[in-house]
């Protein structure tokens, strides 16, 4: 499976990272912009199965770090994550034979293509999540003991700081006050990793399948079928909760967007609240106020008309939407899995509660 | 003039040291007993002129940066600024010649020590400020154009970050925060430049200083003379005020020491007020409302009785102190030295008002 991924294909896996993305990993047109551009300067991205990587050949993943809220008034420059990436290289001594996606979502789905275009390195097909989360330790990476550094964060200004941690938390720690004071977003290139420990670490697919749904999203809508049905399809999700969003309280904390919203529901849901909490992405789904999905299950949020996710920067009062829900990566389900993400890590005082499939 | 430092002359250094570092620049017990320490473990360290280094080595300067207040809690374990030093080494692909100060402190003047011991190599009789300043950019080398980057930061725990900015401003605010994330201090190598540059940008002679204060005090009190008046001939200094502390005001911001002191006049003081205002430093002394003394001049108070320095830190009620004023390094003077550490860069609403000689 080799295949050459052109600009104007960006648009099905920004749409598709951004239904990934659990309503976090940044706002989708941003990346998509970026990426288009670098395609266009720089030629076609060679999309690569991760078999295809020499088990000794090292790969390090791209990406985008801050709050989503703050991203979208400050648009990234695109260079400064090759610079990111180039200066690993660097720091490893070391060439890197391809590139990957550390989470999907509607940025960061699509920022490895501007390192993997500017340095025609092939861009392996997957991610560190098969969704998006809000902190770096995230990544099953972490679950394989991969180390988060040497890191790169670079900003838009030609600030640079290489990190070398003892954990990935600390890195997270570090990465993230550094990030705040370098204006609210930043440039990675991190986790490097051989290719052998690739194949055993990444989540597979994810942007064959990013493509995959954007894809079919717009075709549903050409042949004017129901958008959110066709989803729900793909994804194999179970629907949530339909209604119109009635209040949203949100702020921004420590460098990420916290809040969460309330959802008033509609047809066979009317009379029902749903309240959704998120921090970046969306961690929690009460339905009048049992626990329906959490972390780290997908929540995933649709505008019910035209099946366009929902971040949860772009949340306001009246939208009608649907709530979907999609099981996570296996390893997630583990113990040690929901230790690094589970609802309690977020300070959310329940357990697991695994999406349950349609009776 | 070479001088070969043995551990006991670290108790008139560090006391020496402190009183330069007019009341910041770190607890003078906690790094004279590290370097005491290390050269125990290690033999003595060579003391040589900047002259002595060739003009195309490198050589650069090994410091604590984080809040006294914490540091006097956390204590470092030495071993991180060797850490720092050798990554440093590492980070510019050649080997460091010297060590040098960054700045006159209690404990800045101690903790090169550590790394010259630990590392045989020789330490410059100079630092980058002639006293301390509380934010790392504030350096005779910022004036000569020196980036402080790149620069290692090294925690306790065995984190560390490598630092590559645009300014020094820049790599004060990252290092700034990177410093409280590490637990509120931690142990940098910076600035490295070459031995012609070092020969303009740094302040002579401080070590050689700091040894002869701390030595004169000594043989002041041994000999039942007054201490402060041999502080003062030694220094020539002015006697700004004497008094008894009636109040502090302190509080940590954003990793700094900040806060406020009143002095209550005795002797030919009596029935007038000193307020001394601090971020880690004395930086402006007002007697009665009028600026007498202020950053970036030297503001040194002393113990009445015994001479001792008194850091910002062990400030408390009751104590009976003498006030100095003593002429700050000429470079300092300049506009370009006001913009960096005068009192408006500190945001007090005045202009710089020199020590004036005693009548």
């Amino acid at each position: 499976m080799i295949r050459m991924i052109e600009a104007d294909d960006l648009h099905d896996i920004a749409t598709g990272g951004a239904i990934l993305g659990t309503g976090g990993g940044g706002d989708p047109h941003v990346g998509k912009l970026m990426a288009i551009e670098a395609i266009r300067r720089n030629g076609p991205v060679k999309l690569i199965a991760v078999d295809e990587v020499d088990d000794d050949a090292l790969i390090a993943p791209a990406c985008m770090m801050g709050a989503p809220t703050v991203m979208t008034e400050k648009l990234p420059q695109g260079e400064e994550i090759v610079i990111a990436f180039r200066k690993l290289e660097q720091v490893l001594g070391q060439p890197i034979a391809a590139v990957l996606c550390g989470e999907a979502g509607g940025l960061n789905s699509t920022t490895p293509f501007i390192v993997a275009a500017a340095t025609g390195l092939p861009l392996i097909d997957g991610d560190g999540m098969g969704r998006a989360f809000p902190e770096l330790q995230m990544v099953k990476f972490t679950l394989h003991g991969v180390s988060a550094t040497p890191m790169v964060l670079a900003d838009d200004k030609g600030n640079s700081i290489v990190l070398d941690t003892i954990s990935n938390h600390w890195t997270e720690r570090l990465a993230r006050s550094a990030t705040i004071d370098m204006g609210g977003s930043a440039l990675l290139a991190f986790y490097p990793m051989t290719g052998e420990v690739a194949k055993r670490a990444i989540v597979r697919g994810t942007l064959s399948l990013a493509a995959d749904l954007g894809r079919t999203l717009r075709r549903s809508r050409a042949k004017n079928a129901n958008p959110v049905i066709a989803m729900q399809d793909r994804l194999g999700a179970v629907q949530l909760f339909t209604g119109r969003i009635r209040d949203v309280d949100r702020r921004t904390v420590g460098g990420f967007a916290r809040g969460e919203a309330f959802v008033e529901g509609l047809d066979t849901d009317r009379g029902h609240t749903l309240r959704l909490a998120f921090q970046n992405e969306f961690l929690i789904a009460e339905r009048d106020g049992t626990a329906i999905a959490t972390t780290p299950d997908l929540i995933t949020l649709l505008d019910i008309d035209t099946g366009e996710p929902i971040t949860t920067e772009s949340l306001r009062f009246g939208l009608r939407v649907v709530a979907l829900g999609i099981t996570c990566d296996p390893a997630w389900q583990t113990p040690g899995g929901l230790d690094l993400v589970g609802p309690r890590y977020f300070c959310y005082d329940m357990d697991y509660v695994p999406v349950k499939p349609a009776a």
